[in-house]
């Protein structure tokens, strides 16, 4: 059985880890910027020197095809190589090298499957500079319009259009371009689910649904020692009821609902004010879509008539909706039959966070692969996976492309 | 019957008003700055020129003496002329004008009670420049000892004390020297209530005690997408769910019982990054000693359960503590019988806010006569009350004191 070679792929991922390093460690490759620049370099030149065919699409994305013995549709992986601003080695980057790897241990063997083997990475998929986020996979699979995508404007100011021409990678090739017979992603998990369980690979089922609001309560600010609490108008207590009511409706859910409330800003944010106003978000998940429409519901329900009980005006933006997507239960299965084959431990899972591969859902089978995330961290220099983890993961990644692509 | 000249009062205010006046209006006169020596200045001037003999304390509160009859204790009145950052023109230094135009109404008549009346103003009121607030009346009535009071550090660094002597107000007088017959102060209410209800005249019947905590929530920062509601230790939510309970204990309790999160500071404060730590204050009051301390104890059996159940660490800091106060009844009742036979609407109400006249009512009969506050504003320049309504409160003074000091 072909095997591929961990201590090379550890030593890959560290290589790319040096653009755009930080002093103290971790990595800063927002994306399109002069350090995401040199990691898309040195990322090209690697599949270049597999002998790939590399394209550049359009919005950025960056395709090397490895050749079938047939002209089929190809067997795709990829992930992304930008970064949030303190980020780790492994998030995105994992999935793009462990592709390569693959390649490198196909074409050390001299073995060519029936289809082509696909590797890709995507512009943007952190949305840290970017919205929105996933920008460039959705844009691939026609989820975005291109001029649309292109005029995104950068949190610092330029456009991602001119971003893209600035370091080189607007590209000729058609965006969407080639069509492929499936995806398949190996990612960090991100969360503590397989590190806290001593799982070894986590077999994603899906990705949950995201629910983004962005709630700002508007009163009056007023003595707190003064000011009867029927004469209040306090934006504060509205907001924080609200969230106490979300962890509530999270708990009474159950299953996968999650509910967070990460920000919450009071004005004036002083002891004895009451305060004008409370800006809030709300992050509901679930991959129960019906589940996280309710919860969505009686949220926002319970903050409306929490506002009118303070005598508040409130306003509500959405920040982010994606529905639940669900993995072609064949290629999950075969992850899992892979995995197990090869002696790992295994635990479906849906992942918490957004991948590109839920994008490509939408175009053709997919499936993902996780490998666990050291205490969780991840958006974090100190996320860390063991190179035990990064080989298995790549191995099964290898097995389940390889079966697929010679069917 | 004597009348105070309410234009000649109104004068005097705007006059003191220019020492640290604002450039967009309202006043800047911290304690113990140059501009609350130049406040100061003027006004021994006044009291100077009103033939009143001025003493200086060694904590620099100044106390003036129009003399009686006869050598007995003073009726006394008063308040502060220091002022918050962007204060108005009314807050304490009402109480102390309105006392030199009583005094001013008395000369011009040529009356002289049988009791002295003095005047008064005490050091630090606000407390925003030196801990504690209320300093000065605390040091007066010895509830503070003075070389405490003088080591306080100005939150801008120099100690109390060496300010004092910056601006030569460490006076030579003993303090809590001249003991008094009883106090009166005249106050704009700094709440809405009396202004929504259209009533001219407050009838202080005390302070409501005020309770101040500090509570801070460590958990854990992780992925809001990726982290189970059973794995989370979730600073925010700790923190909210209490500020919500804090709400339903003022409701439930009913009452005058009051609750207030003015302040909540989430950290790393982002949509989808679970809070490691929630900084928050809660600000509770009530005219009923009993009732707060329950109140109290039910707010902090709440916090640490929730903290347990979320997995956080909890801890507590009082930042103030003060017992409700209760004004003497037979004072209460004169303040109110002046008021009616005025002609005057009243209402008999708690001060919401901390006052000078409640360290005096450790020591002597006390009183206080609230005037409306404009939408309830106070430490803020748009501070205002009607010249009626300063006319109106500054008579009932005048008629309080006189009965009182003739007696």
């Amino acid at each position: 059985m072909l095997q591929i070679n961990t201590e090379r792929l550890v030593a890959s991922l560290l290589e790319l880890g040096t653009h755009g390093a930080l002093p103290g460690g971790g990595v800063n490759r927002l994306a399109l910027t002069d350090a995401d620049r040199a990691g898309r370099d040195w990322t090209v030149a690697q599949m270049r020197a597999l002998g790939m065919q590399v394209e550049i699409d359009a919005i950025g994305n960056g395709i090397a095809t490895y050749a079938g013995s047939e002209d089929l549709p190809p067997v795709m992986c990829g992930s992304h190589i930008d970064t949030v601003r303190t980020g780790g080695l492994y998030d995105g980057n994992l999935g793009v090298l462990a592709g390569l790897e693959v390649v490198r241990t196909l074409k050390d063997a001299g073995v060519r499957p029936r289809r082509p083997i696909a590797v890709a990475f995507f512009t943007n998929e952190e949305g840290s500079r970017f919205q929105p986020d996933m920008l460039g996979s959705l844009v691939y699979v026609g989820g975005l319009p291109l001029a649309e995508a292109l005029a995104a404007p950068a949190v610092d100011g330029p456009l991602l259009g001119d971003e893209l021409a600035r370091i080189g990678y607007a590209g000729s090739a058609p965006v969407g371009q080639p069509v492929v017979d499936s995806y398949f992603e190996l990612h960090i998990e991100q969360g503590p689910v397989l590190d806290q369980q001593g799982i070894q690979i986590g077999v994603v089922e899906g990705v949950q649904g995201i629910y983004w609001t962005r709630l700002v309560f508007t009163g009056k600010s007023n003595h707190a020692g003064t000011t009867p609490m029927a004469l209040r108008a306090d934006a504060g207590m509205a907001a924080m009821r609200t969230a106490a009511f979300a962890h509530q409706l999270a708990e009474q859910t159950g299953g996968r609902q999650l509910a967070t409330v990460g920000s919450l800003e009071l004005v004036p944010n002083l002891v004895n004010v009451i305060a004008a106003q409370a800006r809030m978000t709300v992050d509901l998940r679930n991959t129960d879509a019906a589940a996280l429409a309710q919860v969505r519901a009686q949220l926002h329900a319970f903050a409306a008539q929490c506002a009118q009980e303070h005598g508040v005006q409130l306003e509500a933006e959405t920040l982010a909706d994606f529905d639940p997507v669900a993995f072609d239960p064949a290629l999950v299965d075969s992850v899992e039959q892979h995995a197990r084959a090869a002696g790992c431990s295994t635990l479906r899972l849906p992942s918490g966070a957004g991948h590109d591969a839920q994008m490509l859902a939408r175009v053709c089978p997919t499936a993902m692969i996780f490998v666990p995330s050291i205490d969780g961290l991840s958006h974090n220099v100190r996320e860390y996976t063991p190179p035990a983890d990064i080989g298995r993961g790549a191995q099964i990644l290898l097995q389940v492309m390889l079966e697929r692509a010679n069917r």
